[in-house]
């Protein structure tokens, strides 16, 4: 039953040499939030309409101590979040843990949940060092590179702030963590490991063949 | 600016071989949704405490037209969700799409909302069918082989039950839509493809060595 949200199930065995192969924690060390941060892609953010629960995969970045989101100007997300509550939740599997007993079937992960207002950034000089932010955040050095932003562009994009005051990760690594009377049930056990990998950039066709390639596309987090 | 909620900034491209080579498009299809939602194994679930946005990553399984969560007894997510409209997000990043202008830079993903009350299971032959669905839908063939469930251990858990009536998917591939006038900037354009893979089985090692490994450690989805 793998379950990041599980933690009673895979912290409860007490044999020495299990607990050191095993990690499920909690922390609000702000190094270890940054870099899972910062080592995803894309946020699901949580929002309140008319009282019900509303969740969307969105791209996220990070500034210093805060959270950004964008979005497209008068759509839905915009007009709902501005100055309201919202919870972002950034997680990676890591691995499928395969126990001898469904119950303590498990996963691997990371995961950082964040709680805040999120505020509108409006002044124009700022919004644009927000965006530059986000490039920079993705790809150093591309910004420069850009056909630059348009006034009608910077206007019809919303720049959310979230500032990183709320917020804890929880992780588990390592092996299953079966039952003591269970270790020698005669069932697979073990780690079925995960992972993000980024592929060869694919030129778009219509770009001219000597273009050089920036370096920042095969780096990064 | 990659954002999976920025439809509008990757369609308004109208020349005819870009149309054939980006498609970003919300559908109800029923297939391509449950592909979507089977393909992945974190759901990030969104439900409302005290007014108040809640987001947490969370294992999920699906049998038939009805998916599943679980968790512990007792639990803050068991006793907010039970009977409780909550919304569900499970999404898949494909690639960044880079365009020569900061604004059209974009996300290939491919993504599931659904919408739904959370119906506890309560009676325990059925509570047991669906966590032996779990393990089908994860491993099949391994929930046989496992040291059978315990009674304390079932009454533990929760099982929560939304069926997939309100569901959409949204997704986006392909190459990226600038504008026409931008094509000739001589900045390097296309996408980095992302992919989620799955590595070789790492065996506990407190598992007897000549325990056999199952095939479907090495299939899936």
């Amino acid at each position: 039953m793998p379950n990041p949200n599980h933690s009673a199930h895979t912290i409860a065995v007490t044999e020495e040499n299990r607990i050191r192969r095993v990690s499920e924690r909690g922390t609000h060390d702000r190094e270890t939030i940054y870099s899972i941060i910062d080592a995803n892609y894309i946020a699901h953010v949580g929002f309140v309409v008319d009282g019900n629960p509303v969740v969307i995969p969105m791209a996220h970045w990070r500034m210093d101590d805060d959270l950004y989101l964008h979005s497209a100007n008068k759509g839905r997300f915009a007009e709902a979040c501005k100055g309201a509550k919202v919870c972002v939740s950034i997680a990676s599997l890591d691995g499928l843990v395969l126990a001898r007993s469904a119950f303590h079937h498990s996963m691997n992960y990371r995961s950082v949940v964040i709680h805040g207002v999120a505020s509108e950034v409006n002044a124009e000089p700022e919004k644009m060092a927000c965006l530059k932010g986000f490039m920079d955040w993705l790809f150093p050095g591309r910004w420069e590179e850009l056909r630059p932003v348009r006034q009608n562009e910077l206007r019809s994009t919303v720049v959310l702030r979230v500032p990183l005051e709320s917020v804890s990760a929880k992780a588990r690594e390592g092996d299953p963590a079966d039952e003591p009377d269970d270790l020698g049930w005669p069932a697979w056990a073990g780690v079925i490991p995960f992972a993000t990998v980024r592929g060869a950039p694919l030129p778009d066709p219509t770009m001219a063949a000597d273009t050089p390639v920036p370096p920042y596309l095969f780096e990064g987090r």
